[in-house]
């Protein structure tokens, strides 16, 4: 298991920090050379779908049973970590090779899936390859191109997909697999604060992601006394306690998390009060009625705060993206496979996107997390252990066999 | 006297905003010419000092008596007003053509002055020319240069001036003036909002800026539970609120401003919890006790705050700059003037810096202020009515008469 993550982390782009290896790249594609390699040398026979999606199959005995997937992708963003994605790739590979390895034929075929380009890449959507199988990467989405001007199809194509396949529906037909099931770390610092070594995923949360615009007055900072100010600055930052404050409050009762990351202002002069500043809330939940409200109250709330300051306040909604509920088959197989081995865990929403969100749409669908350490990602430190990888590995592997046992054959 | 302001309003870089004459360029060389023009039709004997200062003279009938000095700066910053530094050149050149004309003839000599370059230039320092008749232009800031790698010195040279004398100390002496006075557009909303035509300037106020650093820790903003974040953005929210309200209390008793106008924060991504944030106060009072107290009252009470939220407070000083007081002779001298031709006025500080904080360090000083509509200034929008400028002229030309009067000849 660790092996194959090291080995995977030396695949990675010389001139950017480490452990970069961005869809679409060299780096990447050596890297799928290898997986490839490694899946075949495991037993499995390996094809890229029309999304650009490396799969290894594992026959079932079944004749015309769907297949159950599990997997993640092997993509990185800029500087990301050794494990978000790649931890999922290498446990899938792990079960189903322990499984031939074994001699054990599952009933259903067993399909370990790399998905294309799941973190946002230069050209535009995340999640391709996931989208591709859900039916939902659009012909807008594959005409965008990237800054060099190829277009997402181009590159599909470049990585082996189907772009005028993959635009038509679905590439796996309506009812790809019987259930897919994906392994992740959490990217948070929930289970390692409460000492789980497992999370069973109920869904991912809903986004809705609002640009404000607090406009007041540019004047000297010497000159204008505090009583006659409209200093932008201080605007917002009425908004960023108040969205902070609000969403601790929310966040005992339903989960919800809210930010204001990003944030610029005008003129930006050590001696001149702000004349107005733009900023982006991030509000996530379980349920879209709950940031909704949650945004409804900032928005209502902070412009009569700011009206108090004599500061205007606007806003636009920026994104919307729907909630996803797994599937409680999949869930209960998760749970009852970290019972049967002996592990605690727990039930936990999933605050970023995955490719799972994407195949929910269209089958069964599941995942669990494993711990990161301090709760970091998306950064050189990410590091989840080598035992807790494998207690992730072993309950993938007991759930896989109790879907397998319990699911239709259709 | 709007005829003159007007001409150099059209004597501007066209390639910049409205109405910029920077210092040093060949558009600032041509409103010094029509200037000097002007001067000399006015009857004055023109010159241009070692600091590169235009000075138009009125002799005295007393031999031997110090001139009295008017004056302010014909230079603007990019995209400055009309009235910023203009109207106190014209104003004075008024009451020096007018005593001319009029054929009355002041004990002491009269002298109307442009100083060179009093708003920050590419060189680094502000108040160039009134600098070195203060002997505070030192061989460093001489030595400064521009991106072009022109020097200060060699820039000085092409204005006229003599960098090797305006280096060696007080280029008029010890005691160049009997007293000087500057008119100038107040840059802010009191005197308008009060309905005063006339501000008598008091001193200019100290200054201390101070660079705070906030540092928290980056995390997913999706992954992280509110209780578990140190988002720097939300200590920054914090140390805004907390430097306008302490401001704000202080204000009513002792006329402090404080600002925060710069502010940078890192990652600045929606969906990351900002990791650290940079962000500058700039404290304003008359007296330096009064900044200090308040800039450790900050840095107290803001590292306090901000360990609640599990962050670190780091500050650094990045300017301190001595408050002025103007001479009270001279300070008596614009309120007689104003009572003796009706103008009501107030006493007020001064919030940003002038020419006559450093020309106070040699000589008897003070400074009169006429209304911007609005406040604004430093923009295209400054404005003062031709009226305004009238009674600014009318009070200057009477209180250089009383310093006339009443100052000893030596």
């Amino acid at each position: 298991m660790e092996g194959r993550i090291q080995h995977l982390a030396a695949i990675i782009d010389p001139a950017l920090p480490p452990y970069t290896r961005r869809a679409f790249t060299e780096p990447f594609l050596r890297g799928r050379r290898w997986l490839q390699a490694e899946f075949e040398a495991a037993g499995l026979s390996t094809v890229t779908d029309a999304g650009g999606n490396l799969m290894g199959k594992l026959a079932g005995s079944e004749p015309g049973a769907l297949p159950i997937a599990m997997g993640s992708h092997s993509d990185t963003v800029v500087g990301g970590g050794r494990y978000d994605g790649i931890a999922g790739v290498v446990a899938a590979l792990e079960v189903a090779q322990s499984l031939a390895e074994d001699g054990m034929r599952p009933r259903h075929p067993l399909w370990v899936v790399d998905f294309l380009a799941e973190e946002a890449s230069d050209y535009g959507p995340s999640c391709v390859g996931s989208r591709a199988i859900a039916g939902t990467l659009s012909p807008a989405m594959l005409e965008a191109a990237n800054a060099q001007g190829e277009s997402l199809a181009e590159a599909l194509r470049r990585m082996g997909g189907d772009p005028d396949r993959a635009a038509a529906g679905p590439i796996h037909g309506r009812e790809p697999f019987a259930a897919f099931v994906e392994m992740h770390i959490e990217q948070g610092p929930v289970l390692e604060s409460e000492g789980l070594p497992i999370g069973v995923v109920t869904g991912v949360v809903g986004i809705r992601r609002l640009a404000l615009r607090v406009q007041g007055q540019a004047d000297h900072a010497g000159t204008t006394p505090m009583h006659m100010r409209r200093d932008a600055l201080v605007g917002a930052a009425e908004l960023i306690k108040l969205v902070h404050q609000r969403a601790r409050e929310a966040h005992t009762h339903t989960g919800l998390v809210a930010t204001v990351g990003q944030m610029t202002h005008s003129p930006n002069q050590s001696n001149v009060v702000p004349e107005s500043a733009l900023l982006t809330i991030d509000a996530r939940c379980a349920s879209m009625q709950g940031v909704t409200d949650f945004t409804d109250a900032i928005v209502r709330e902070g412009g009569s705060l700011l009206a108090g300051h004599g500061l205007a306040l606007e806003h636009t909604l920026v994104l919307d993206a729907e909630p996803c509920s797994f599937a409680p088959p999949v869930r209960q197989a998760i749970g009852n496979a970290a019972r049967k081995r002996g592990h605690a865990f727990r039930e936990m929403q999933s605050g970023a996107g995955h490719d799972a969100m994407h195949i929910a749409q269209v089958c069964p669908t599941g995942m669990l997390f494993v711990p990161s350490r301090g709760g970091r990602s998306h950064a050189s430190q990410e590091h989840t252990t080598t035992q807790q990888l494998c207690v992730g590995a072993e309950v993938l592997l007991e759930a896989v066999l109790e879907l397998d046992a319990t699911l239709p054959l259709r």
